[in-house]
């Protein structure tokens, strides 16, 4: 698994993310459970297992999504100013989901505007949340062509910039520090070098990121990305050993991660994940609640999918040490899913 | 304010509680909000406020009720040990509620027996609970007068040690480390020295504790306990300047709170809190929504009632930097108060 310069991205870039992320993006606690350490040792092999649980929930705008849209502003606004470009910069985006809210967030605290496309069938909570942070909510048909269209009338009429929520090199090397950050304090807060770490994937965005990262800094780490089996896309793209969509209708609980893999990331997964592992939305729904009851740590669903995967016992023995990304906490608490 | 030797507990007393603590309770977070920060800004005097959160809902049992038992359980062995006494020893208590679960559990880190009084209306979950930590639930009659009595007997029939929730001296010590690990974290992890502390005031062992060690530390901090309306006896007491319970019927969705002052913490409460605010059970689980909404931590309605007093103007004018205790986290999930 040679580092070669046929990836999107390298560790240089997650660092140099990292870099820019510095003082703006939190960096979040990792926190740690007796009471989830014992239930996932008592289903497992046997060894005596311990969960790092890196918290993305605490994250700004309550997931992940925050690191990779600063740093691909950031990013997008440094180069601009070393070409001695001028003038003001819109920067677009079409999600439904953490991503509006974090491009909208990072686009203002870099002073800029956003134009976010969303569903018109999207809550009406998270269309408002992204205009408490001052961006601009365009809406349109509830598919796929119509969010990408619409994108491109909006990128044509404001000659903005779109940030696409993960198939997108900037962003998934902000994701990507999720894993430095974890990978230090794990060593520095507990003295402990982990034997794994496992992550949600959807669109593959931060499980392409930690996966770079993690591996480059080393080598000999597990990264599993777990997905729920009502989306399997990434699981279907990695037994076949080949980008691919859904094949069949799509329906979990996971919100945040219906969305597919991209041409970008899609390489990093086959090359630097170990496996994709699949949970069903009972097993989902069962960690996110254990998880609030024993962490007293909100998770969306889409957020518990890891813990779900160690919990169900479906990662491979012979892991002790295992980092856990809690991958956002935005849920609507008058729906809750038990 | 002098600092004499007629309160029942002192600095050293606390700083002696922090040591027995030391590497067995979580030093738990300390987590800040921007968006809590602006809506107390927005409702307050125009100074803008700064909210420090100390996680104590992320301590070991959920709740900074662990603090307390667990000091009073080792220096309780540690004493005897002192003294050359063998034999085992059984910890008692009456508990509905989160410090059944801290003794329980501190009794079995001790490796010794528990024994809790429960009363035999309190949910299953919460009697499973301690049963889980290894103690024995004795069920009694729901009254006061019961849980006493009930406990006395287990006490002369297992020449047990009782430990009172919050009257007793070593509780209200090892409560107090909240404290100084507060205003600890806040120098240390953000710069800032504190201008107010504001913590839940039940049956005042965390309050008496948290006021003792904060204006030994800082004389000028200003200590303010938060009690719901529904259950006003510490605010009655600290009117009328005596120790008194309540003086009509006790209704609040913070059941945590509903328990009264003793005889060892009230003096402290009365010659070291600034004042007593009171909150609404609507402002309460107002302040609880928004906690889980925008921090993504799960705190019971008792836990949310310090920020409930700052979201509802509550607190004197000119205060910037503001200390704020999470009491602790255990709620019913399928049972929300919205």
């Amino acid at each position: 698994m040679p580092l070669t310069t046929e990836y999107a991205i390298s560790l240089a870039n997650v660092q140099a993310a990292a870099k820019r992320l510095h003082g703006f993006a939190h960096r979040t606690p990792v926190l740690t459970c007796h009471a989830l350490d014992s239930i996932a040792t008592t289903v497992g092999d046997g060894d005596a297992k311990r969960l790092f649980f890196k918290c993305e929930n605490l994250q700004k705008i309550g997931a992940f999504k925050y690191r990779g849209a600063l740093n691909a502003v950031t990013k997008f606004l440094q180069e601009k100013q070393q070409r001695g470009e001028e003038g003001d910069t819109t920067f677009v985006t079409h999600s439904s989901g953490n991503h509006a809210q974090a491009l909208a967030l990072a686009a203002r605290d870099a002073h800029c505007k956003a134009v976010i496309v969303m569903p018109n069938n999207s809550p009406r909570v998270k269309q408002n949340a992204v205009r408490n942070y001052g961006a601009q909510v365009v809406l349109c048909a509830p598919t796929n062509e119509a969010r990408q269209e619409t994108a491109d009338q909006v990128v044509a009429a404001t000659t903005g910039h779109f940030i696409h929520s993960s198939n997108d090199p900037d962003v998934m090397s902000g994701q990507g520090t999720v894993a430095l950050e974890l990978l230090e304090q794990v060593q520095q807060e507990y003295g402990v070098t982990l034997d794994a770490i496992i992550v949600p994937i959807g669109g593959a965005g931060l499980c392409s990121g930690v996966a770079m990262a993690a591996k480059s800094v080393q080598p000999d780490i597990k990264i599993f990305g777990v997905e729920p089996t009502g989306a399997a896309d990434a699981y279907n793209c990695f037994q076949k050993r080949q980008l691919m969509g859904h094949t069949g209708p799509v329906s979990t609980v996971a919100d945040g991660l219906q969305t597919t893999l991209g041409d970008k990331n899609w390489p990093i997964v086959r090359d630097f994940v170990d496996d994709i592992l699949l949970v069903s939305d009972d097993e989902i729904v069962s960690a996110m609640k254990l998880i609030w009851e024993r962490m007293k740590l909100v998770v969306e669903p889409s957020g518990a999918v890891a813990t779900a995967s160690v919990l169900a016992n479906k990662v491979p023995d012979g892991l002790v040490n295992v980092g856990i990304v809690f991958s956002g906490g935005n849920v609507d608490l008058e729906r809750l899913p038990w």
